[in-house]
């Protein structure tokens, strides 16, 4: 990649990098519809704008900046990612995504190449569901996966519904719903993203690999568990006359990871609200939620049903992704195009929901670009990429702009 | 009692009655330095007033309401409880004291009697510690067993510090600190209070007895649990590569509750604070704060060591209280006093901390009256009490006061 190129890159993300982090965690709180999020569908619009890109907002207030016009010159090829985050999330999950389809563009600009079919770069709204409890809000609404009266429905932990936030920031919510004309401008997507665990350093027997290429996503969900008890004095209620929930939640953790381990998938409790959480009270409520994953929907299925077993209820089912294969033909064509020394970029599948995945389902032609994460850790201040990397990166998808654009 | 003793308790209930009930749970949310307190304490302040009682307040902002000069004539007889509350909790938890005591005062001065030395109705402040976490602020802060500034820079959920929270409700923080001219004016101290437990119920062999005696407070202590983890992708992080320290809290549950067993002490998980709380976010931190308490201090500190070994870390100590025991002589003199068919009342160890425990142990003479709790539940909406024997409660005052006024 040229020096200017990357010089770009990393002015893009210097600005990005300011908004939404917290002092205290060096994290990141980029919630739906927030003034934070406001800032930074700002900056996205600037950007683009300043590109001579022409920006929409479709019904579900996803951002699609395009050159070219996909009404009139048929539908075009779409790079991007989105820009919220989950509480005290890392930098690169999402922005990374937006930062580098901009950055491609402009080294594309930079050597006079112009596309054969109108291109996009598209930032979808709330994808993490930190807000609102349900991830991928935004592609999930105009693909129809997310109907729009249970969407605008949607509370948050203050009670705000999603209509009412979505107003607040300026977006219609009667608008809300399936759009087939924004989708029907999209031939191809592609989402470039930060690796969410370290199959990128494991790969090629342990050499490791800048990018590679998406199989499928697991399939995933989350529970809501509703452990019940009775509130009652901490200091004089003999443990014989007490029901307290406390003990159903600890039995939930550790049936979770026990049989995560035997049915080999992952569990996690990493959500809890406990009433009335005062130190002396014998809790009334714990409220806690599972995350469920795995390659076999049967054994997500089946972790699910036994730390049903231990809360002593029906979990709830908040949401429910089946697996995601992407598109064959193209996940094949860019791993050759984005291979080394003959050898293919990697292939992997992952236990993370994206945006791409639901364009996937909904029968959009998918792929998505990994970029290497030396620790594998993300949704955590700590997520991380080397600068090389995201250059690489960059790199990447001005290879994919230019084979398929 | 007759009709209108009763019926003034119950119109001074009615009133107290509406102030911080909660629609939603039915329980009260009554926190210190709040608007809701500074309801309370006009409310308490008007009654005194119209009684034609000197109302004043003492460095912590405890309320005194004298008939009488305690600085004049010499150190009077106190009753009265606290009006604050834990996070939903019940109607009966400290109010019942204050307008018990109120309810009796009437009821001496309609039949024209006239104490022998100045009479007090007090009203502590912030005995549950449901803001700032030190349980009984206001009579720890007079007595020195809070220091001043440790209680100053006490800080809220929100940050703000009991400092600020005092200033904003009119209360000036530089005067917090011992007050030994408040304590020098109360020559005994007498505190009528909902039993929490069911000691009362089960009293004289199941036939149950309205009204008891306090013997002892068990000693009692909050400790803090630091569990640290490393924050990160609930889909894609392999379980053996998590540093999850949700799986640590389970395991502290879990232990509370054996050792407590084993220990025959009681011990409570009733507070929790995960980072960052989101679905799909393994946590970097939960802090869980745990209650523990019994007759025997040995056995506190054994469930107390065996949870820090659970925890893998040091739990902090919060607060300690070292086992009270009340004044014998006035112990066996009120159960004598309050006994029925020649037999004296029920004598009551309790497992809840009050400010008549802080006072005691200060050195002043003190005593506490409890009411039956049909159901034993406290610190939650069904606290109960039937108006029976809320009445007998305030006809067993009118004799304390008759007895030691």
């Amino acid at each position: 990649m040229s020096e200017s190129s990357a010089h770009r890159f990393d002015a893009l993300w210097a600005d990005l990098e300011r908004v939404g982090r917290q002092g205290s965690s060096g994290g990141y709180r980029r919630f739906a519809w927030t003034s934070t999020d406001a800032a930074l569908r700002e900056w996205f619009t600037g950007e683009a704008q300043e590109r001579g890109l022409d920006v929409t907002s479709d019904r579900a207030g996803n951002l699609w900046a395009w050159w070219g016009d996909p009404d009139a010159d048929g539908p075009g090829l779409v790079v991007g990612s989105h820009l919220d985050s989950v509480p005290d999330g890392g930098a690169f999950d999402g922005p990374l995504g937006v930062a580098s389809a901009l950055a491609a563009l402009d080294a594309l600009r930079t050597r006079g190449w112009r596309p054969q079919r109108p291109l996009g770069v598209a930032v979808f709204s709330d994808e993490e569901g930190a807000r609102f409890g349900v991830a991928c809000a935004g592609s999930r609404i105009i693909t129809g996966a997310l109907g729009a009266d249970r969407a605008r429905a949607l509370r948050d932990a203050d009670g705000t519904t999603m209509a009412e936030a979505m107003s607040a920031a300026g977006h219609d919510p009667s608008e809300v719903g399936p759009d087939e004309r924004a989708l029907r401008r999209v031939a191809t997507f592609v989402e470039l993203h930060v690796e969410q665990g370290k199959g990128l350093v494991d790969a090629r027997e342990g050499e490791g690999a800048p990018v590679g290429v998406a199989s499928s996503i697991w399939p995933h969900g989350r529970w809501r568990l509703d452990l019940r008890g009775r509130a009652d004095h901490a200091g004089t209620t003999r443990l014989a006359d007490r029901d307290d929930p406390m003990l159903a939640l600890a039995a939930v953790v550790g049936t979770a990871r026990s049989a995560a381990e035997r049915h080999a998938a992952l569990a996690t409790v990493g959500k809890l609200v406990v009433e009335p959480n005062g130190v002396n009270a014998i809790p009334s409520a714990v409220t806690a939620w599972l995350d469920a994953r795995g390659p076999v929907e049967q054994d997500v299925r089946a972790v699910v049903a036994a730390v049903g077993v231990a809360a002593g209820s029906e979990p709830v089912e908040e949401s429910w992704t089946a697996a995601t294969d992407f598109d064959a033909a193209l996940r094949d064509r860019l791993a050759a195009l984005l291979g080394e020394d003959g050898a293919p970029a990697p292939v992997l599948a992952t236990g993370a929901g994206h945006d791409a995945g639901i364009l996937s389902a909904a029968g959009v032609p998918t792929a998505m670009v990994f970029v290497r994460n030396p620790t594998g850790v993300s949704h955590s201040p700590h997520e991380h990429a080397d600068p090389d990397d995201c250059h690489r990166g960059v790199e990447a998808l001005v290879r994919v702009l230019e084979e398929l654009g």
